[in-house]
C-alpha cells in the first residue's frame, strides 16, 4: 500500500510504500480524505513524539465489504463524558492516518457514510464535525433562539458550527478578517458579521445584536477579551483552539458577574459523534467544500491551509 | 429606627437614626448582623453610586410576628437560573441594610430560620451560603467522591463550601498563606493543605493528590494559572471572586485539551437560596464564626476583615 507520510524530521512528505495492517483493525479502502490544521502542525514538526514514515491524515471515507463508510477518528475517549481518557488517540499520529490507499482501525470506529453525502463531503466532515457538535451542544448547551457568534468564520469547525446552529434556529453572527469570507457566511445564512480587526467590533456588536449567548472560538490570544465583553449574561463560550496564543489580562469581575461559562473542547466522545451523524442526516447537513484536491497534489494543500485563505474543508480526491 | 451608615463619601461610619420603611415591604427587627468584603469595599468607596446616608449589610437574622427569620440578600433575580436580571440588586446598598436595629424588605425574601442554628449562626449563612451553595452545586456540578479545591481557606464563602462538600463525601484539599489557618482548617476535615506562596505547591499537589475535579475560586490574578495545572481533566473551576486581580496569560491549550469548565458564579436563585437552606438542615451544617463583636465595635470588624485575619465569619450581635 501506499500514502504520504513524513520523510524526516524537516517535515519532508513523500508517497511512499507502507505496511496497512499494523494497527490490529480492519482495513477501509481510502476514497477520500480531508486536510485539518493538525495536519500542517504535525508537519511542521509542532506536535511531540511525531516519526518519520508515519502516514498523516484524520479524515476518511471509503469502501468496506462493498459499503461506503465513513471513519471516527477519536480513539479510546473512554467512559467519561466529561473528558477523553490518557491513552485517547487521534488517527493520524501516532498511528498511520487517511492520506493513503488504505488504512488499518478497528471496527467501532467504522460507520456507514450519511446517505445524503457524496464521498467528498463525507470526508470532509469527521474531525470537524465531532469537534463543532461537541462545542455547541455538549459543551455550549446551545438552544432554538440561542444567538451564537462564531469567532474567524472560515475553517471547518467553525462552518459546520454554524450550519448546525442554523439548523436547529439559532440567530448566528461572526466575526472574519476577509471581505469575501463575508459574502460567503452571508450566503450561508449568517445574520451579521464583523471584521476581528476592528478595534471597535465588540462594542458594535453588543449595539447592534445585543452579543450572544453562545461564543465558539479557536484563536484565544488577547482578543478573548472581545468574547467576554459580548458574551450576554450566562453566556457560554466554547475554546477548542489557540491559534492567536495565549488569552491575556481578563477580568474575573466579568466572568462571575455576567455568570459566564469558558468551556474548554477538544474532539468528542463516541456518543458525540454518533449524535452529530445522526443531526447531520436529520438536518441534511453537507459541509462546505473549498476545493477538491487530487491526492497527488496534497502539498498544495498544506499550503493553502497555511496560508488559511480557503472557505470550508480542503478535500482529497484519492482516485485522482 | 438606628443604624450604621455611611456618614459621607470618605467612608466614615456613624450609628444614626433613619427611616426604616423606605423599601416597601415587612420590618424584620434585626438580632444579629455578619460582615461581607462587600460591605468593605462599599465603605472605602470602591462601589458606584453608593450615597451617604445607606445603611450597609447584607446578611441578617432577626424576628418577625415573634418568630426567628432570616433574608435572602438577593433581590429580583429573576427566571433565569443561569444568571440573575439586569434589576438584581444585593441587600445593603442600593437600599438600607441590615446594620441597624430593623430592616424592610419584601416578604418573599424573608424564610424561617434553620432550626439548629444559634441567632449568631444563622446571621452568618446567607450571603456567603447562597454564593458557595450556587459555586459548588449549581455551577461546579460536584458530587460525592469528588476531590475539591477551596482556594484561600479562612473566608466566609470559602468555609461554607469546605463544610458542604465534606458534608456529601468530597475529598477537599486547600490553600492558605497562614500557618495558624492551616491548622483550624484540618481540624475541620480538610484533608491536605498547601501554602499558595510556596512556588511550587501545584507540582506538590499534583503528585500528592493528583489535582482537584473541582476548584473553588475568589482571588483570580495570576495565581489562576496554578489552578488550571492542578485542574483534573474535566475539571470546573468557579470563580466567584477577583481579589488578587486579572487572570494572565492563560493557555487555551490547557483548557481546551483538559476540557476544562471555568464557570462564574455570584450569589444565587431564589431556587440556590432554597435549596441551600435545605441542604444547611439536612447536614446540620453550622457556618464557623471568627468572632461575635458587639454591634457598637462595627468598626473594628471593618478593620479585621481588612486585614484578613478572620477564620470564618464576623458577626454582630446587635444587643450589645
Amino acid at each position: 500500500m501506499k500514502g504520504w507520510q513524513l520523510l524526516d524530521e524537516k517535515g519532508e512528505l513523500g508517497f511512499r510504500d507502507f505496511v496497512v495492517s499494523d494497527q490490529g483493525g480492519t482495513t477501509v479502502s481510502i476514497q477520500a480524505s480531508a486536510l485539518n490544521h493538525r495536519d500542517v502542525w504535525i508537519q511542521k514538526g509542532l506536535y511531540p513524539g511525531v516519526k518519520p514514515g508515519i502516514i498523516l491524515g484524520s479524515d476518511g471515507a471509503g469502501i468496506l465489504n462493498g459499503k461506503d463508510v465513513i471513519i471516527n477518528p477519536g480513539f479510546s475517549w473512554g467512559d467519561n463524558e466529561r473528558c477523553q481518557s490518557g491513552v485517547f488517540q487521534i488517527l493520524g499520529v501516532p498511528g498511520h492516518g487517511t492520506f493513503a490507499d488504505s488504512c488499518n482501525v478497528s471496527k467501532e470506529y467504522i460507520y456507514p457514510k450519511p446517505d445524503h453525502l457524496t464521498v467528498f463531503q463525507a470526508a470532509a466532515l469527521p474531525l470537524a464535525g465531532v469537534t463543532a457538535y461537541r462545542s455547541l451542544f455538549s459543551r455550549g448547551q446551545t438552544t432554538s433562539g440561542d444567538t451564537v457568534l462564531i469567532n474567524g468564520l472560515g475553517g471547518g469547525v467553525a462552518l459546520l458550527a454554524t450550519q448546525m446552529a442554523l439548523a436547529i434556529g439559532c440567530n448566528v453572527i461572526g466575526t472574519t478578517g476577509s471581505e469575501w469570507k463575508e459574502e460567503k457566511a452571508l450566503q450561508l445564512g449568517v445574520s451579521k458579521i464583523y471584521n476581528y480587526r476592528d478595534v471597535d467590533w465588540a462594542k458594535k456588536c453588543l449595539k447592534e445584536v445585543g452579543g450572544a449567548d453562545v461564543i465558539i472560538d479557536s484563536a484565544g490570544g488577547k482578543g478573548f477579551n472581545n468574547l467576554l465583553k459580548v458574551a450576554r449574561p450566562g453566556g457560554r463560550i466554547v475554546t477548542y483552539g489557540g491559534t492567536t496564543g495565549k488569552i491575556t489580562e481578563i477580568s474575573p469581575q466579568i466572568i462571575f458577574w455576567k455568570q459566564l461559562s469558558v468551556l474548554g473542547s477538544t474532539m468528542g466522545s463516541n456518543q458525540d459523534f454518533n449524535d452529530m451523524l445522526d443531526f447531520i442526516s436529520n438536518y441534511k447537513i453537507e459541509p462546505i467544500i473549498d476545493e477538491i484536491i487530487p491526492l497527488s497534489e496534497i502539498i498544495r494543500g498544506f499550503r493553502k491551509m497555511e496560508e488559511g485563505t480557503q472557505f470550508g474543508k480542503l478535500v482529497f480526491d484519492h482516485s485522482a
